[in-house]
Parts: C-alpha cells; sequence; structure tokens
C-alpha cells in the first residue's frame, strides 16, 4: 500500500510508548506528563454527569456546534480574563479535543510543505509529533532560563524569511524543562515579533500549576495585533479523560479554526462540554488547583531531596517553580538513552531528552515527571535512578 | 496573516451551518443527518456513566491508550463478526472521536498533494471537506442504484493512473442519495479493485439502520488483500454526543494509523469509551437499534406519503429501505438552492444537492433526512416543501 509522503517524518514512537506504557502495572514511571489520578474529583464529577443527564440529556448527547458548547465557552472567556487579564470574546473561543487537537489544526492553518516552524527548544513532543506531519522544517531555537533567546530567534527569522509561518513556544513551566519565561523576556518577545506578520502558537497547558502566588501574564496579554494563538485546557488542571481543551485566536483566524475543526471531528463530545460547564458552574476549580498544586509541589520536593542525596553531582538541574517536570543535564559524553535502558531492568522509567528536540537532538538530558507517582514510588524510584546514574557516570 | 494553501479549497461551510442550524428553534429542519434525540436511552446511559465512576473512575478520568479502551475494542470485533461476517482481531480496531476523525486521519494517511481520490457521487459533504483538507484531486464516479458503476470507475483508473490513492464509498443507505449496493456488485468492486494497490475507505455509519431483516456483507467482507479500511460509528444507532466510532485496518496500516491518531489528539476519551463498554454489555443495542430502525421506518413512510401527496411529479426520488435520508431530484433546469431560499422563508430546511458533489456539481437535487423530526413537523414541513416545489417548477 502506498502512504503519503509525511509518514517517512513520523518515525517517532517515544510519546505514543509514553501512553502505551502507562498500562504496564508494576513500572514506576517518570515519563508520562499526566496529572495524579488520585486528586480527580470523581465524585463531583459524578454528580455532574447526573446532573446534566437529568436536566439537559437529549442535548448533552447530540452533536454539538463546532465551535462548542456556548456556556462552556463563555465561563472560559471569563475565567481566562479573571486569571491572566486576557481579553477574548466568547466567539474567540473554540472547544478542541485536547490541546493536542489545537496543536494538530494549527499545523493544518498554517503549514504548507517546506515550511519552517520555530520551537522553542527542547520543546513538547506531541507538538513535535503534530506539526512534523504537514512536513514543516522543524527549527529549533535556544532557550535560556529567561525564555526563548531574542537573538537566536532573529537569526533564525533572517535566515529562514518567509519560510517561518509559526513559532510554537510554552511560556509557563515548560514541557520538558519545567522553566518558565520572565515577565521582561515575554515582552521582548512580544515586542519584537510584532514586527513580523508570523502566528505565535502560545501553548499553556501549565500555566495555573504554579507552586507560587502570583501567575504570569501570558504572550497573548502582550499581543497587539492579535498574531497569538492561545490554546489551554483542563487534561492537566482537572483531569485528561474528558478531551476538554480550548483555542483562543482572534476572529480573522477563529473563523479558519472553525472550518478545520468541522473538517477534522465535527464538534467535541457535547456530553462532555457540559459536564464540565456545570462542574465550573457548581464547584470552585481553583480551589481543585491549589490543592493539587500544593500535592505536587510537595512531590517536587520530595524528588529534589533524593536528587540532593542520591545524585552525582554532575547531574544539573533547576528547581522547576510549577508544572510538572524536572529537567536534568548529564555530561556532554553521556546517552540517556543508555541509563533508560538499564531503569527499565529495574522497573523505573523517564523520557530520554533527545525525544524533545525537534531538531539538533542531544541525548545527555532526561525528563522526569513528579506529579504522577506517590512519594513512597517517587523515594524508591529515585533511588534507583540515582545508583544507575552514579554508576553509569563513573564508566569511561 | 498568512494561511495554508490548503485553506482555499476549504470554503464549503455547508455542513458547518447545517451544525450551527441545529440550535434555531423553531426550524423545521430536514437538514442534518442527527439521529432522533427522543430515542437516546437516557436513563441506561446515566447509570453506565454512575457504575463506570464508580468502578474505575480513575482510569475513565486519565489518559486512554492511543488505540482505545482494549475492552471496547474486544466487543466491537466481535459485534462486527457476529452481525457482518468481519474477521478483525481487537489489535486491528482503533476507537476514533467520532467516524469524521477516522475520514480526516484517512487523508493524512494516504494523501500527498495532487494525488487523486475517487468519490462514490454525489457522496457524503463531511468526507468531501476531510480528504479536500489534503489537496487532493477529487473526483467523481458516477453510482447506479446496485452502487458504484465499475465502467465509469475503470475509467477513472485508467485516466489517473497511479495518481489515485484512494476511494471512498458508503455502500449502505448512502448519505445522500440513501441507496444501497447489490451483494453483486460489492462482489464486482471488490474483484475488480482487488487487481489495483489502492485504499478503499468504506463508511459504513448507517449499515445497522436497516428496515429489513438481512444485514447486507460489507466490502471489508470480500476484501482479500487488506486494502479496506472499515470506519464504524455509534453515532447514529446510539448517539454522537459521545464521539465514539471506530477504524479497522490490517496490521500494515494500522501501525500508521496509530502513529497519526496519537499526533492528532493523542487518544479518545476514556470515560466515554469505558461508558459505552459498559453499555454494551450491560444493555442490549441491538433491541435499541430495532427500535429506532421501526421509528425511523414509519417516519419514512410518513414523508413517503406526503411526497406522494404534495409533490409535483416531476419531482423524482427513490423509497430507501434504511438509513436516513431521501434523495429527490427536480428537472434539470431547476436549483435547489432557490428552493431552499424560499424554504428558510417558510421555516422549512434541506440541504441542497450541490453540496454533495466533490466535482461537477449539479444543482437540482436535495437531501431530506426524516429521522430527526417529528410525525406531526415532518406532516407540516413537507407539505410547506411540496407548495413550494409545485410553485416553483410552474415557473418558466
Amino acid at each position: 500500500m502506498n502512504f503519503a509522503g509525511r509518514m517517512d517524518f513520523l518515525q517517532d514512537k517515544e510519546l505514543l510508548n509514553a501512553m502505551e506504557l502507562t498500562e504496564t502495572e508494576d513500572m514506576i514511571s517518570f515519563s508520562a506528563g499526566f496529572p495524579s489520578p488520585e486528586t480527580y474529583p470523581v465524585e463531583d464529577i459524578k454528580e455532574s454527569f447526573i446532573k446534566v443527564l437529568e436536566n439537559e440529556g437529549k442535548e448533552a448527547l447530540s452533536y454539538c456546534s463546532t465551535s462548542g458548547y456556548g456556556t462552556l465557552r463563555e465561563i472560559i472567556a471569563k475565567r481566562m480574563q479573571d486569571k491572566f487579564g486576557l481579553q477574548y470574546d466568547k466567539s474567540e473561543v473554540i472547544i478542541t479535543s485536547g490541546s493536542q487537537q489545537a496543536l494538530d489544526m494549527s499545523g493544518m492553518l498554517f503549514i504548507d510543505k517546506g515550511d519552517v516552524i520555530l520551537f522553542e527548544t527542547p520543546s513538547y513532543l506531541g507538538a513535535v509529533n503534530a506539526l512534523k506531519a504537514y512536513e514543516a522544517e522543524l527549527v529549533a531555537v535556544p532557550t535560556d532560563h529567561d525564555g526563548i533567546q531574542i537573538d537566536a530567534l532573529k537569526e533564525a527569522l533572517d535566515r529562514y524569511g518567509s519560510r517561518v509561518k509559526l513559532i510554537y513556544v510554552i511560556p509557563d513551566f515548560q514541557n520538558p524543562t519545567g522553566r518558565s519565561w520572565s515577565p521582561e523576556r515575554r515582552k521582548e518577545f512580544m515586542d519584537f515579533i510584532g514586527d513580523y506578520d508570523i502566528a505565535v502558537l502560545e501553548d499553556a497547558a501549565y500555566s495555573e500549576l504554579s507552586f507560587e502566588e502570583q501567575l504570569e501574564k501570558p504572550l497573548s496579554y502582550y499581543d497587539k495585533k492579535g498574531q497569538v494563538v492561545y490554546v489551554g485546557t483542563f487534561s492537566k488542571t482537572f483531569c485528561p479523560g474528558l478531551r476538554v481543551a480550548w483555542l483562543c485566536a482572534r476572529h480573522e483566524i477563529m473563523e479558519k479554526y472553525l472550518i478545520l475543526k468541522n473538517a477534522a471531528d465535527l464538534s467535541s463530545s457535547a456530553i462532555a462540554q457540559r459536564q464540565m460547564a456545570y462542574y465550573l458552574q457548581h464547584h470552585d476549580l481553583d480551589a481543585h488547583i491549589k490543592k493539587i498544586s500544593k500535592l505536587y509541589q510537595e512531590r517536587r520536593d520530595t524528588m529534589m531531596k533524593v536528587i540532593a542525596q542520591e545524585f552525582p553531582k554532575e547531574a544539573h538541574y533547576v528547581v522547576p517553580k510549577g508544572g510538572l517536570f524536572i529537567w536534568m543535564e548529564l555530561p556532554e559524553n553521556k546517552d540517556a538513552r543508555e541509563l533508560l535502558k538499564r531503569a527499565y531492568a529495574e522497573k523505573v522509567a523517564f523520557i530520554p531528552g533527545g525525544s524533545f528536540y525537534p531538531s539538533g537532538v542531544k541525548n545527555n538530558e532526561m525528563r522526569l515527571n513528579f506529579s504522577n507517582m506517590s512519594e513512597e514510588e517517587i523515594r524508591k524510584g529515585m533511588r534507583i535512578l540515582g545508583r544507575l546514574t552514579r554508576e553509569y557516570l563513573l564508566e569511561k
């Protein structure tokens, strides 16, 4: 059988494997970027489903409009205004089936074969997979502790010129590094990119999972000409099993997304959207987020403690102030894939850093998720990983 | 802002509008291909959601594996064997977010820009939209009362040669015409196409909605070399609001679909899939389908009766033996879009036939859905439409 040319690019199965590994029982897995299932407010969700089916069962089981359930879109728009000062009208919000679908549709909307997409690097593997499918050249732009590097960005724009159609960034508690852009860098970036006619895809999946009081203003907040496409999701703050996320864009762009959403799956699940709206109207999502952020902060602390005790000092890392991940760097001559092999043998898993490079792969890094395992599992798994790392680093 | 080239092809908003019109209150709409909401087994679905959340809440609210919930895939595989004699292993079944997503992914998998897709014509607008996005040339192959015309198919294959990568067909109670392929034509088609290395996308959305005892064997049943990709859905037999459908393909092809599903949205909703599995294990979907088929048959009969009484004899149609649609043909110099304008003014809607042509548009036809309105609404709306048609046909 003949397949489309794009299939030649889509060979990286790391994320796929990470997802399938979730079904392996006795693995201590620091791989996947999952929230912790014991935090799900199962009872409240059950109540919401019951109420939705009792009050509006027929509507909840029918097709939804392509843009999504109006009430939910209104609540989301208001919530983003309250939290981040973002001014989106309900008509500038569309519901997507997870934020992954929003990334996929963005490739569909902006990318022709041979176009260039700039990636803050390292970057989210799922975005790399989704956007690779549109046969773009993915170009890495390095990020430092304050965010994407503006001089490197300028260099890439000079080099690739009008071929650049999209810039993909995760300014808050970035996947995989856990870093956040400073407010100054956000402003600098938006000032700079405002001179170009290029769409910016802002992935805000982790933005609300902060361990500090103050949330940062998104890039979209500084956007004067409507070039930012903002993507949010309930998958990390609530639960991923409903597949309810959203995309915000100004009208000219939103019109096009609507056409693509319709082509992609007609509409997202009506009952999942109405359940979410009911929950938001009758329960306190902010209190829930506060609770899980506290839990994740404790787990981060536990992981940090074991790292400090058990890992060799040649393993570098930064303490993340939110999100789900720690990023660890081994000496340059070391390969995290080799370490992973040894870890698998002792039933511990993580994702080697090479998977997060859209181009110019480095293999001496690794991503460690701290949200999804219990403190006991974190202690046990990280001790094993620490010992294996020590042993590996001692080898020539 | 610069958009991808494909956006120039995606201007047809007919389906989008039909979906949005569902939210207009006082319209008698024969437009959309929706099942009738009062048939949804709301109580049983509620019970299923409750049980799933009580018994397996954490799993149901987490990410699902990319291929879909194993138990559901097993049940679907067994069901297809029992009903249609199809032999698919669980690993050859993937869950998709509505069958629309299966169509979209099929474009992604098989189509490069400039390839040719052959469409049994007229055809499902959603498939046209989904596949157009991959910048294929869509070529219409005419269908007669027995199915796609083999000599016209051969002609198209001779003409376009190796550019043809996919053939899209709906052998059962086709959308929009309501026609079904004869068993002989199915065999003839599969014998013929078996000599080509071209994928066949079999859309079985309406296959179980039969008004007769016997279900026809799908094309996939006659497939000797694994070239058929079979797409089924619960949207028409159960309810569309869950967005649970499935795609079956042999291993070599399935591997690729898995990569694409992962890129598209990671996985379909875990809770929707588990709810569906619970329902299938604890309730009788076949009895439900029998009940709704009887209801739709009665509505078809009502619509037929009004057509016989109120429509001019120049309006041609065939009585469908299943599915959701009647296809009506006006004299060739007449335009269904003009008729629709007048119908809208009297709060009656349908979809003009031109929307169902991937190429070589004809405008003297119309699609009438009979599943979604009550008998009273059907009588009222069809009387109005009959009068408007009589008046319109009297004009020069």
